[in-house]
C-alpha cells in the first residue's frame, strides 16, 4: 500500500483539523508553541490523526506560524500526519527541509482571485504545484502534495465560478502531481447541491487522485454541505476545533466547519472516525485560554453527544 | 382550492417561523404584546407568512403564552397563517374561540415519553387529535389540526426510537383528521440519512397529509437534517428566528434550526422562499432588546447573505 493509501485509505472518512492552521489565519492572539503541542497530544489523545499545523512563510508576516518546525516535530513525536502551507518556492524549500507529511499549495479558481491575492495567475500557480511536487520528490522524508483550490464554489471578487474552470484546474493540479486536490469554499457560498455537483464532476475527471474538501460555516451551510460531499464520495474532510477560522472576506463570520460537530455527522452517517468526542470537546479549554477574545463555535460542546442513543458508526 | 393546499402548497417550500412558540417555551425573560406584533409586523414585511405563535394553556403556568389572544388577532390583521398549540381538550376549546388558522397537537413517539411528559397513553394522545379535529371543524373559523410527534427521531427516555412507531402514529395522526403530521426532532438525535429515511416511509404511506418537519439544532445537525428532508420532498418547515428555543433536555444547548439560516438553504436548493433575508435578520434586534439574557444563533446574521452571487431561488 502506497503511502498515499496509508494516509488517506478510500473506504474510511479522514478528518483533518485545521485549527492551528486556518484557525490562526487571522486571529491577533494566538497559542504558544507549548500550547499548540498540548492541543495536538490531547487530540491525538481524542483519536485525531491529521492535522494542518501552520504555513511556510516569513515570521514578521505571519508571527503565529513561526515556530512550524517545532510544531511539526511535536506531529512527528505524536506518531501524526502534519499538513503545512506552501505559498511560494521558498516556502516549499523550506518545508521539505522538514519532516512535514503534506505541503498544502493553493491554487486560486479564478484569474482575478489568483492575481489579487497571489499576485500570479493560475497558470503560474499550477506551475508553482508541479515544482513544489519535483521538490517533495527529492525531499528528504517526501511529503505529500496537496493543490487546494480555493473560491472553488464561489468567489469573493468575481461572484459565481464557472464549475468547468474549477474541473479544468483540479485535472491541471493532479496532472502536475499533486497527491490530493482539495476543493475548498472559502467564503461559504456554497449549497449542498453545489458541492454535490462540483464533487462529482471532479471526482470523474480525477481517478485515484484523493480529494478533499475545506468547507467553511460562514452562511451555516457548512454540515449541510459535508453532508452533500459525504454523498458525493467525498472522504477527507477539514474543521477546525471550535470552528475557528473566520473568512477574511466576511468581518465576524463564523469560521470554518465545526471539527467536533463534523465527528458527530460522520458518525451518524455512518462513518466510524474513531474520535472521542467527550475528549475532544475538552481540547476546546485550551483555545479558549490561549484566544480569550476569540468567538468559539459548535453545538456539540453545548449539548454533548446524546447518551442514550448509540450514535457510533459500526463500520 | 382546499384551505389546505392553500396553506400549504405542495409545490413550494413553507417556512414556518415558531420563535413566539417554541423560541419562548423556556425562557424567563420574553417579549411584551406589543414587541411580539412589532416582531411578527417585521417579520411580514421581510416576506415571512407562517406563524406558530403560542399556546392556549393556563397563563399561570406559562405566562409569555397569556397574551395568545392578542397574538392571534395581531396575525389575523396582518393577514398571515398563526397556528397555535392546544395541549389538552381545554386548550383546544380556548382555541376554537379565537380566529386562529392552525391547531398543533402533540403526540409523542414513545408511551414512556407520552406518560412522562403528558400524562397520557398515546392511545389517549391520538384520541386527542380526534376530538380537536372535530372541535375545529365546529369552530367559526374552522383551523387546520396539526399532529406533531414530538421524539421522532430519538428520545430523552427510550433513546432510540422505533421508526415503525413513528410510521404507524403518524397513519393514526392522519386517519384521526389531522390536517398536517408534523416530525420533530425534539431532542436533536437525527442524523441526515435518518430524516431522509423516515420521511420517505412516512410520506409513502400518508398520501396527501401535509408533512411538517421541526428540527432542532441542539447537535449541529438542524440545517443538513432540513437539507435531506427538503430531498425526500418535505415541503414545510418549522424554524426559529435566531435559533430561539433550546431543548428542555439538554440545558443550554442550542435551539431549533435557525430560521434565516433555513431560508439562506431552501434558496441555495432552488426552492424560491420571497423571504429579505436582510429585512429579517433585522427583527433579531426585538429578541435582542427584548430578551437580553438569552443567546441567539445563526451564521447569515453575522455574515450577510452574499452580494457578489445571485444566491436567490428563480421558481
Amino acid at each position: 500500500m502506497s503511502r498515499l493509501q496509508e494516509t488517506y485509505p478510500a473506504d474510511k472518512v479522514v478528518l483533518r483539523e485545521v485549527g492551528l492552521r486556518d484557525g490562526l489565519q487571522m486571529v491577533k492572539q494566538y497559542p504558544s508553541t507549548a500550547a499548540k503541542a498540548d492541543w495536538l497530544k490531547r487530540e491525538t489523545e481524542a483519536g485525531v490523526r491529521h492535522y494542518e499545523i501552520g504555513s511556510f512563510l516569513p515570521a514578521k508576516t505571519m508571527p503565529q506560524f513561526a515556530d512550524v518546525r517545532d510544531v511539526v516535530d511535536t506531529c512527528n513525536a505524536l506518531g501524526i500526519h502534519s499538513a503545512a502551507l506552501a505559498l511560494n518556492d521558498r516556502g516549499a524549500a523550506d518545508a521539505v527541509q522538514t519532516p512535514v507529511c503534506e505541503i498544502v499549495t493553493v491554487v486560486s479558481a479564478t484569474e482575478e482571485h489568483s492575481q489579487a491575492n497571489a499576485r500570479r495567475s493560475r497558470d503560474d500557480a499550477i506551475a508553482l504545484v508541479g515544482r513544489t511536487v519535483d521538490l517533495a520528490a527529492k525531499g528528504k522524508t517526501k511529503p505529500l502534495v496537496q493543490a487546494g483550490i480555493s473560491m472553488a464554489f464561489g468567489c469573493s471578487i468575481t461572484g459565481d465560478v464557472d464549475p468547468d474552470e474549477v474541473v479544468r484546474l483540479a485535472v491541471e493540479c493532479a496532472d502536475a502531481g499533486a497527491d490530493v486536490v482539495g476543493l475548498a469554499d472559502t467564503v461559504g457560498f456554497a449549497g449542498p447541491d453545489q458541492v454535490a455537483d462540483l464533487v462529482k464532476r471532479v471526482r470523474r475527471e480525477l481517478g485515484n487522485t484523493v480529494i478533499s474538501i475545506h468547507l467553511h460555516d460562514t452562511r451555516g451551510m457548512g454540515i449541510a454541505n459535508a453532508a452533500a460531499a459525504l454523498d458525493a464520495g467525498v472522504r477527507v474532510f477539514d474543521g477546525s476545533l471550535a470552528g475557528l477560522g473566520g473568512c477574511p472576506f466576511a468581518p465576524g463570520a463564523t469560521g470554518n466547519v465545526v471539527f467536533e460537530d463534523l465527528v458527530f455527522l460522520c458518525e451518524r452517517k455512518g462513518f466510524a472516525t474513531g474520535i472521542d468526542l467527550e475528549k475532544l470537546i475538552h481540547v476546546r479549554e485550551i483555545a479558549a485560554d490561549q484566544m480569550p477574545d476569540e468567538q468559539l463555535y459548535g453545538a456539540l460542546s453545548r449539548a454533548k453527544a446524546p447518551r442514550q442513543i448509540n450514535w457510533r458508526a459500526l463500520n
